[in-house]
């Protein structure tokens, strides 16, 4: 029997890094690969013990079916959570999202029509690409500079969109700790950002996973905050913040908006599960989320200095990294004759492993770049792992 | 600022159902709409325990990422789960979903262009018609009668098409104590169906939350089974004969159509929470689920029949309904010269709620049905309730 596809099914592709990170599972092979948060930080007793009470008090409740916005007590938490860090929003400008990716799903769906043009950060983020191209987006990128997307080269794609009486649908952007770049934007391009949207009435998206991992106490306000929730849609994550295994996350944006988004959140998944976010509503309610944060700040700025340092001794002179500030990415720049796709075999019998960068990238440039993870890997790892890379490259080059 | 959306947008409809539910919330309305379990069959307290273990022994796997297709525990527990209500499958012919709305979602993503046909019983599934409609497909209602739905009418339906040189992308059908209906397709149905189905080469979507709930000890092979795996895909979920609190279902398909899904459901959520996910296998790997299920059954085949027997007390004669075997749903019809909806606030009044049947016709037919809810309510209300429902009918006539 032959089964008739839809035209999504054209626009969806097995991502190489998923093939190539299956080799990271080699017995003996230090993996950068990942983006993943050192488990050791998990509160699981915490939780467990949490999870106990949410099933004696409200059982009934947390396993029922719920409102498709969310619980009450966890959107009334989140407000709480996100004014902690700086965010004022309203009940009616949030919708609970299973984790970030499904937030970009619901934009891909309410935003993109097939050719429909976007403007992104390039690199960008993977699980971004994938949600746009899978819409059909007609994706421009926009070369990511140390202070945040080049700004001229904006007003250019912009320029040149309005000439053909077209206007993106939203620009993309991850502002802070960029995913796989680990660059953030400074105060100035973030003003200079939404001015420059406004004044073309383009909508900003604004991943932020990673912005509470801040290593250096330093935190720039968000592009929801500094735009006054005008024309901005945030996503948010407990991915990277606290752990990944819950699916948790949720979406900023004006009321108009979010009714869309839970009206359409309805076909897609009726609900987020009541379970979780009553736990983790009553972790966030007992002041516990800036502790977790605390910790893992504690845990991640030691690696990236040990990273930082490890590059710094070993790499040969013709190898560039970012320098970020928190997050868990450092993204290195190889001479151009390199492709990191095709040395990624070699790299491997040195039994160390990272992600290639092409598939950040939606015009599919960047095969001289790779990424590594810093927030999995132990400090002895990191050392002894980079010095294999090092050693893999400088044999290569 | 304008916000431009997707033509996507444009399809996305507040549910009628959604919109009168608020009614059933005043104080002393005895409701029968929602389709909810009863929270006193929930094992809150065995779920705790389950939960302690699983942070306890693997936390830092239930907290974590977790593979797109589900846990390798509990694909296997999935297959046990199956294997003793008599449908066979291999690791590779399944994923998991977030319940079964997303596997909803997910197939019409991956079948569903702009006008494709597609086939379904009429009454149908409120959630499916709306991923299908959102995807825009054409949608072709076939009445439902009292064996599943009219073959003959499917018959000409696919001639019809044929001769356009069209092919439904799939022909839709809940088999088992049909929602809304409560009807079940017989076993001479589900051959002569499944036939058809293979000589036009068509797809078949068997939605199948309730299969399991049958209060008669009688329970029919499912398509997928029939089939013997060939063209049907059978979506499951653990929300009707578990909780819904968890949000876990799974899908049942040929190997290349899982394939598909699970790269698609990357771009969706990326996965569904490892944490529940290994709550739960372990609650079917102690054998739980059989007991959970015939706790359910206990609980609601008497419900089934106090709303059946208060039916037959009370109502006029000119209002027929199905008998159903099993599942959570009666099926009101009302003459043909009443409105559901139109007559829903003087019900109101008279302190009891239904669901409107017209949001579960895709044609938009079906304005003198209504969808009555026997899990949820005691026994007590039930009778209560239904003699109200009588009475408010009585006057209406």
């Amino acid at each position: 029997m032959e089964y008739i596809y839809s035209g999504v099914s054209n626009r969806i592709f097995r991502s190489e890094i998923r093939e190539i990170l299956k080799w990271t599972r080699k017995p003996g092979v230090i993996s950068f690969g990942g983006g993943l948060p050192d488990p050791s930080l998990f509160p699981v007793e915490e939780i467990a013990e949490i999870t106990g009470k949410v099933l004696k008090e409200k059982g009934y409740l947390a396993l029922q079916y719920g409102p498709t916005a969310g619980e009450p007590e966890m959107l009334e938490a989140l407000l709480g959570h996100m004014d902690e860090f700086g965010d004022k929003a309203t009940r009616e400008q949030l919708s609970i999202t299973s984790s970030s990716q499904q937030g970009l799903d619901l934009l891909a769906l309410l935003f993109i029509d097939e050719g429909s043009p976007i403007v992104m950060e390039s690199p960008s983020y993977l699980g971004g690409i994938q949600a746009f191209a899978r819409a059909g987006a007609d994706m421009h990128p926009i070369p990511l500079l140390d202070d945040g997307m080049d700004l001229d080269r904006l007003k250019e794609v912009l320029k040149d969109l309005d000439a053909q009486g077209r206007k993106p649908r939203f620009i993309y952007v991850i502002p802070d700790y960029q995913n796989p770049s680990g660059i953030t934007m400074t105060l100035e391009h973030r003003k200079r950002l939404i001015a420059l949207a406004h004044e073309h009435g383009v909508l900003l998206v604004e991943d932020s996973p990673y912005r509470e991992l801040s290593f250096t106490g330093e935190m720039l306000p968000s592009l929801w905050t500094l735009a006054g929730g005008k024309g901005v849609i945030m996503l948010k994550t407990f991915s990277k913040v606290l752990f990944p295994g819950m699916r948790m996350g949720w979406m900023v944006a004006e009321e108009p908006v979010i009714e869309k988004i839970i009206l359409l959140k309805q076909s897609v998944d009726l609900c987020t599960p009541s379970f979780t976010q009553l736990i983790l509503a009553e972790y966030i309610k007992r002041g516990r989320m800036k502790h977790s944060i605390e910790r893992s700040i504690e845990c991640y700025g030691p690696k990236l200095e040990a990273m930082l340092a490890a590059l710094e001794k070993h790499m040969p002179a013709d190898v560039t990294w970012s320098v970020p500030r928190g997050g868990m990415f450092i993204w290195l720049t190889l001479p151009e004759r390199i492709d990191t796709k095709e040395i990624f075999m070699t790299v491997i019998e040195h039994n160390v492993a990272y992600v290639i960068g092409r598939p950040f990238h939606c015009d599919h440039s960047g095969g001289n770049t790779l990424r590594l993870n810093y927030s999995f890997p132990s400090i002895e790892k990191i050392d002894t792992g980079i010095e294999r890379l090092a050693s893999a490259i400088k044999e290569i080059l």
